[in-house]
C-alpha cells in the first residue's frame, strides 16, 4: 500500500511533540489508520534539540514542504495568522490536506479557508486547536451527532485555570500567581491572550459553530479576563458553595446565541468545578444525551501532538479509502446558517455581587428593593460582622437568580449611587450548569 | 441524493429512544451525515405507546427488516445473545451494516461477528454498547489514535454506581439501596448483571481490546461484585480520603494485561471519584496525551439513542461516500494480537484491609510483620477506640502499597489465623489512578 506522506511545518513545542510521538508510535498509528503513514518532509528554520531529524528530509524554508509534490498532508504548527495563513492557503491551492493546531487561524479565518479547501476537495482538520489533547472536536462533530446542542461551557485555557486554582488553594492574588505561571512556562511573556480570554474566545467560537451549525463569528464573542478577580471573591464564592472558573459559554436561546468568555461562579459540586490546575474540560448539554463532559490536558507538546496525530490518522484513512472527511464544521456547508449573536446586555445569567455597605438597619432593604426592581431576587447572602467598633462598613456578598445583563448593570449603578455603599460593586456572573 | 435507509429492530427502552430522537432531529442529523437518512422499516413484535409509528412500515417479524432489500443499516436493539446474534448474522449475510447497543453480544461473540462482517464488506458499529451516551468508543478508536494506551479505568455500570453513591451519602446498606434501585427501574428484577459486574465486564473487555489491539477475551475478565461492600468500609474509606467505586480496570504490564472488575478505593480528589449516581465515566491513560476522562449518562432511552444514532451517521456517511468505516476494534484486523491476560493472583494493586483486632500491645506488630513479609507496607491506618470496657476487639483499617495479589492473599490468611484477630479480614483493592 502506498504510504500517506506527511509534511510537518514548525518544530516548536507542538511540532517537536508531533515529531517524537510519530517516531515512537508509527507502527501502532499506521495500524490504526489501516494505511502506512510516513513523515516525509520537515520544514523548520532551525533545529530543535528535542528532535533527531537526521533521517528525514528537512527544509529551512517551510514553503518547500507545501510545494513538495510527494506530500499529501501539510501539518501547520508555526502559529499566528500571517505566514501560517499563507502556508495553509498554499497547501490548499496545491490540493494538500491540512492539519493544524492553530485556533487563532481557524477562529479568525476558518470560514474562508474551509471554503477554499472545499473547492479544492481537501480538508482542514483542527482537533488540536481546542482543548489540546481532548478529542472534543470529534466528540462534538461526530459523537454527539444525534443531538440538538443546547449549551456548552468549557475551561479551555489552562493558564487561566492554573491561576484561579492557585488563588483558591493558597489565597494568593492574581498578579503573584501570574508571575509564577510565567516562570513555570505556562503563560507567555505577554500573557494577554491567556488571561484576557482571547485564546479561550478563539476556542469557544469554534465549539459554538460545531454546536449550532453556524459560520465562525469570532468578532462577536464577549470576552472578559480574570485579572479583576479578587482573592476575597474567591473566598466568598467558596463560602457560598461555589468556585470561580474562567469559562467559555455558548448557549442557544430563542432570541439568539450567547457567546461569552468570563469568570463564572459554578456550584462546587459540579464535576467541572473540580477541574484544577492547567487541565481543560468541556461540558456539553445535548438534548438527547443530556450532559457529557470531556477532560484532559489542554496544552503541552505531546498532549497537543496526540490531537494533531488523531487528525493525521483520520485524513490518512480518508485518503487511502478515497473517502470524504467529515465537513469542517460538522454539517454539510449549505446547512450552516448565521444566527444572531446576542450582545452581552441581552445575556441572561445569575450574579454574584460584593459590596461594602454601611452596617445599619435599612441598607439591605434598599439593596433588595433595587435588585427586585431589576427582576433579581437574592438567593443567598453573606453579611460579614464588623471587626472593630470604628469600622462602619461591612462586606456583603450575595447571589441572585438569573436576570438580563442590562437590568443588572442598571441595578448595580443604582446600588453604587447609594450613600450607604462605599466604592464599587464587584460583579461576577454565575451559572448553575445543571 | 439517495437516502440511506435504516431498519430498526426492537422498540423497547433504547429502540423507542432511537425512534423518537431520529424523528425529532432528522434534518439536523442528515445535515451532519451530509446525506439524507430515512427510517424505512421498523421491526417490533408489539407497539410501544412511547412511539407513534403510524407513518412507518412496521413488521411484527423483526427478521422482515433484515430481509428488506431497501434497508442499508440494521439497528439491533432487542438485546440478548440468541435471537440478536441470529439477526445480526442474517443482516451481515445480506450485506447490511449493523448498529447495535448490545454489549453482551459484542463482548461474547464480537470476534466471529466482526470477521463475518469484514468478509461481507460491511461494518458493525457499537458505540452505545459501552457507557451509553458517552462517545467513548470513538474517543478510544479515533481520538486517541496517536497513543500507546497504558491503562484505563471506568465507572461503566450506572446501577452499581448509584448503589455505592447512596451507601456513601446516606450510610445505607447494600440490600436496602438495591431494593430502591429496582423500584426506580435502574436495576433489573434480576440484578446480577449489574451488581455482580457482568455488565461492566462486557464493557471492559471491549474497551481493553480497543486499547491494546487484541481480540475480545470476555472469559478472561476477573469479576467481583459490590454485594460484599459494607457501609463501615465506605465510612472508613472516606475517613482515609478515599471513595469506593465499582471500576472496570485494564492495564498493560510487561507480563501481560490486567483485566478486572471490582470495588476499588480511589482518592476522593480524583475527578472520577466524584462521578456519582447513575452517571458513567471512563478515565484513559495514554502515553502521549496523559489522562483523559469522559463522563455522561451510561444508560437511558435517549442518552443511549444518542450513541446509536452517532453510529448511524458514521455508517451513513461511509455508505454515501463509498468509504470504509474505521475497523471494528480500531486497528487493521491483521494487527490484532492475543496478549496474555494475567490471572487475578498475578495482578498488582494496593489494598484496603479491615479487621477486628484484640486491643493490646504487640498485635499491630504481628500484622505489620506478616504484611511486610508479603512485601506490603502500611501507608495509612485507622485504629478505633474501644467503646466500652467490656469490648476487647477494635476495628483496624489500613492501606498498603502495591503488591502481588497472591502474596496479599496469603498474608490475609496468616492474619486471619492469628489468635488476636476475630473473624475475617475485609479486603478491597485500591488504585491511585494517578
Ligand atoms: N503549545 C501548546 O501547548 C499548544 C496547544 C494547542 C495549540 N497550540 C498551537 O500550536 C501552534 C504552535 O504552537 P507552539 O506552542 O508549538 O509554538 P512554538 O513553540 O512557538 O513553535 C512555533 C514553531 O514555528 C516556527 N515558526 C514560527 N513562525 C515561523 C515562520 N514565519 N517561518 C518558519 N517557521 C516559523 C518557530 O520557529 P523558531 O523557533 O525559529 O521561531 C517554531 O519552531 C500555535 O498555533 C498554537 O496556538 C499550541
Ligand atoms: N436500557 C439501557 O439504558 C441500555 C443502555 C445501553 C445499552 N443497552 C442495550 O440495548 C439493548 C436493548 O436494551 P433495552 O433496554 O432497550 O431493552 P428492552 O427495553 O427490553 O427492549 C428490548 C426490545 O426488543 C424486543 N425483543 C426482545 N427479544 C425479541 C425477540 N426475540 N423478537 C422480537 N423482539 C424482541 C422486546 O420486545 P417485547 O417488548 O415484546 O419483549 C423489546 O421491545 C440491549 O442489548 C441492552 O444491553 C441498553
Amino acid at each position: 500500500m502506498k504510504p500517506v506522506k506527511v509534511g510537518l511545518c514548525g518544530l516548536g513545542t507542538v511540532g517537536s511533540g508531533t515529531f517524537n510521538v510519530l517516531q515512537r508510535n508509527l507502527n501502532e498509528i499506521s495500524a490504526r489508520a489501516s494505511t502506512p503513514i510516513e513523515l516525509s518532509h520537515i520544514g523548520a528554520r532551525r533545529d530543535n534539540p528535542a528532535c533527531d531529524t537526521t533521517n528525514y528530509q528537512l527544509s529551512r524554508d517551510i514553503f518547500a514542504v507545501v510545494d513538495d509534490p510527494e506530500v499529501d498532508i501539510v501539518v501547520e504548527l508555526i502559529g499566528g495568522t500571517t505566514v501560517a495563513k499563507e502556508l495553509v492557503e498554499k497547501a490548499i491551492a496545491n490540493k494538500k490536506h491540512v492539519v493544524t493546531a492553530n485556533k487563532a487561524l481557524i477562529a479568525e479565518f476558518g470560514n474562508e479557508l474551509f471554503a477554499k479547501a472545499q473547492e479544492q476537495g481537501v480538508c482542514i482538520a483542527y482537533e488540536a486547536a481546542v482543548a489540546g489533547g481532548i478529542p472534543i472536536i470529534k466528540a462534538m462533530r461526530e459523537g454527539l451527532a444525534a443531538n440538538h446542542i443546547e449549551w456548552l461551557a468549557g475551561i479551555i485555557n489552562g493558564t487561566g485555570n492554573f491561576i484561579l486554582t492557585e488563588m483558591r488553594d493558597k489565597g494568593r492574588d492574581f498578579a503573584d500567581v501570574l508571575k509564577e505561571a510565567q516562570e513555570l512556562g505556562y503563560a507567555e511573556a505577554d500573557p494577554t491572550f491567556d488571561v484576557e480570554g482571547i485564546d479561550a474566545a478563539h476556542k469557544l467560537v469554534i465549539l459554538a459553530s460545531l454546536a449550532f451549525a453556524m459560520p465562525l463569528q469570532y468578532d462577536k464573542v464577549f470576552c472578559e479576563g480574570i485579572s479583576t478577580v479578587q482573592p476575597v471573591d474567591v473566598k466568598y464564592a467558596e463560602e457560598l458553595g461555589y468556585r470561580i472558573k474562567h469559562l467559555g459559554i455558548a448557549r442557544r436561546r430563542d432570541e439568539g446565541i450567547e457567546l461569552r468568555v468570563h469568570p463564572t461562579l459554578i456550584p462546587h459540586k459540579r464535576l467541572i468545578a473540580n477541574v484544577d490546575g492547567v487541565m481543560n474540560s468541556v461540558l456539553v448539554q445535548g438534548e438527547a444525551v443530556g450532559p457529557t463532559l470531556y477532560y484532559g490536558a489542554g496544552a503541552g507538546a505531546e498532549p497537543t501532538a496526540s490531537a494533531v496525530i488523531a487528525d493525521i490518522v483520520d485524513v490518512a484513512r480518508a485518503i487511502s479509502s478515497n473517502a470524504a472527511t467529515v465537513p469542517a464544521l460538522g454539517f454539510a456547508p449549505e446547512y450552516l446558517q448565521d444566527h444572531v449573536i446576542l450582545p452581552i446586555d441581552a445575556v441572561e445569567t445569575a450574579y454574584y455581587l460584593r459590596m461594602s455597605a454601611l452596617d445599619k438597619p435599612g441598607v439591605m432593604n434598599q439593596i433588595t428593593q433595587i435588585l427586585s426592581n431589576a427582576g433579581a431576587s437574592i438567593e443567598a447572602l453573606i453579611q460579614k460582622e464588623r471587626e472593630s467598633e470604628s469600622q462602619d462598613h461591612v462586606d456583603v456578598a450575595l447571589l441572585t437568580n438569573s436576570v438580563l445583563e442590562a437590568d443588572m448593570k442598571s441595578a448595580i449603578e443604582q446600588i453604587e449611587a447609594l450613600d450607604s455603599i462605599s466604592g464599587q460593586v464587584s460583579r461576577i456572573r454565575m451559572e448553575a450548569l445543571g
